[in-house]
This record gives structure tokens, sequence and C-alpha cells, in this order.
């Protein structure tokens, strides 16, 4: 999507040779007209992929995710990163490690909104070693419902992720593709 | 809005005296289309008080802000409840405390993305001590810049939030005002 390697070439920062600061238009500021964009890409895409609802992980999956259900007509399901308080009934919950940040988090949805049977499209901001991904697909298949497809804004293709992905027969779509971040420099696929 | 206090009434579940679960259609399962329409409301309300960007925090607050800033035209900031290691720069902090929860986070956001002199628009998902808004309030006006409106989904006008902003003469908007919630029964304002 060459307007959304534009922005990273143009408003994204390489921090060391494996973070890509992107908080100027993707997670922190955030451009919404670009993520309108992004929406209508991924949901044509998945269109024949017959999507009953599409799914994120809290918080900054969700301005994307929110525009690609839009143009499915579908549901969006924000997975949780900590269990709330009034977060009541049957709930579904894994721990995903995050290589990049050294950090790990339990990840909680509830059970009634990954219905059995629905065909699930997971949307996230960045694919690296691919823990979340395969976190939300823990969660999906432990409700019975199907991981259809897997929409990734950024993809770090020099990571594991989406070999792992590839290995399990999941549909991917990254919207742009990272090949290398070697001295701050941004090589696409 | 009509289609939001059915989707309440309808949808929604009264927890105790204060809490309203609204997680079939606005904080973990989300209306997208509902959204949308809360987004067009948030902007027409407040498209004459000249808003350069839309805030809220994150993450309940991120899919009726993302419309919101799309029909405005500004960009959307998402304000952190904690500090991300990569988020580098010169950082606004406050201590934000939630009553109806018991607990307390940081709220955090980057001061670049909060020029001075910029009319803000602060976006929630819920209002009721205020205390979330006050934090947003104290993160903008530290920048330089203004707390132009508050636009909020759903107001508990049983609660102080509503009557501090109004005290400060701050502009607030709310979609569905509920005036009480004895025995699981919701009543609208």
């Amino acid at each position: 999507m060459k307007l959304l390697e534009q922005a990273i070439t143009e408003r994204g920062k390489v921090i060391g040779s494996d973070i890509l600061l992107v908080d100027t238009f993707l997670n922190h500021q955030v451009d919404v007209s670009l993520m309108q964009e992004i929406g209508k890409c991924f949901a044509e895409r998945f269109r024949a992929e017959k999507i009953d609802r599409v799914a994120t992980i809290e918080s900054s999956g969700i301005a994307p995710a929110a525009f690609t259900a839009l143009c499915l007509e579908v549901p969006l399901v924000i997975m949780k990163k900590q269990a709330s308080r009034i977060l009541t009934g049957d709930l579904l919950a894994t721990t995903v490690r995050s290589f990049t940040k050294g950090t790990q988090y339990d990840l909680t949805a509830k059970r009634d909104f990954l219905p059995s049977g629905d065909r699930v499209l997971f949307i996230d901001d960045f694919l690296a070693s691919g823990e979340a991904a395969f976190g939300a697909k823990k969660l999906i298949e432990s409700a019975g419902a199907v991981l259809a497809g897997v929409g990734i804004v950024i993809e770090k293709s020099f990571q594991s992720g989406p070999e792992r992905l590839e290995k399990e027969g999941i549909p991917l779509y990254s919207l742009a593709r990272i090949a290398s971040m070697e001295d701050g420099k941004i090589v696409f696929r």
C-alpha cells in the first residue's frame, strides 16, 4: 500500500535495529483518514473469505480494525490485555509474550463474542514474532470459531511471524512489509 | 441520540446501582456502524468550535473518537494509560483516579501531539465523576492547548462529572444521559 509506505518513510522513525516508531500516524497520534483507507484495503482483500467478525487486541489495532469492520459490515471484538473487574461471564484467556518488548500479558475475551463457527478476521498494527496473532488464534479456536485470516498494517518480514502463520496455512495480508531496518534505513520487501 | 438509547436499553445490563455494562456494543464487542453514527453526531455538535484535533484515552474511547476525528477531518490523539518503553520524547503525565473501579493510572501523552494553541475535543465512552476528563484537561492545558469541548457517549448524570465540567465552563455534549439505574432499570434524563 503506497500511501502507508510513504507514511512510514516520511513519518516513521527507526530505533535500534528492530523497533519502528510510528506514533506520529498509527498508535499515538492517528491519521484517521489513512486508517479508513487501510480498512478499505483489508475489507477488499478478505471480502471473499465470508468474515463474520473482526477481532483485534487493545489498543493500537482498534482504529484500523474498526474501519475494516465497518467496510465488511460486521461487529468488531476488542480482545483485552487485562481482565476488567466488570468483565463477567465465560471468559477465554491465554498468555502472550512480547519478545520485542520483553513483556507478557493475559489476553482475554468473552466467549459470547466469538460464537462457535464464526469466521474471524484478526487485524493488528504490527506482526513481528507472531505471538499476539497466535494468542488471538488460541482464543478464537478455544471458542470454536475459525481464524479465517490475519490483516497486518506493518509486517517485519525479517522476524518469524509471517513464516509461522504461513506454516499453519493462515491467510496473511500485510499492507507494508519491511525487509530490513539496518542503520535506520527502512527497506520494503 | 435515540439509536444509542435503544442500544443501551436493549443490549446494556445494569450491575448493582452504578455500573452499566455495555460490552455487547461499545467497549468489548463493538457495533461499528453505531460508532460511525456517534462520530457524526459529535462532529455536527462541535464543528463550529473550530476543533484542531480529537483526543481520547485508550482503549474504549478509540472507536467513537476515530469516527469523530474522521468526520471533522482532524488527527486523533490516543492518551496512554501507561508509558510504553518506546514512548520517547517530551512526555506529559498526570494521575487519574477511577472512583467507580477503585483504581488509578498514569495518563501520558507526547507534548508534540498536543501543539500549543490547538483546540482539542475530548471524546470518551463514559462520564461519571469526571476524573478522566479532568486528567485529559490537565495534559491538554499543560501543553498550552485548549480543551474546546467534551463529547461523551454515556453520561451518568447522577454522578458529579457533568456539574464539575459545567462549573469550569467546558462545553459538554453527552449522547445518552442516564438519570438513574435503580433496581436495574435505566431511566434517561
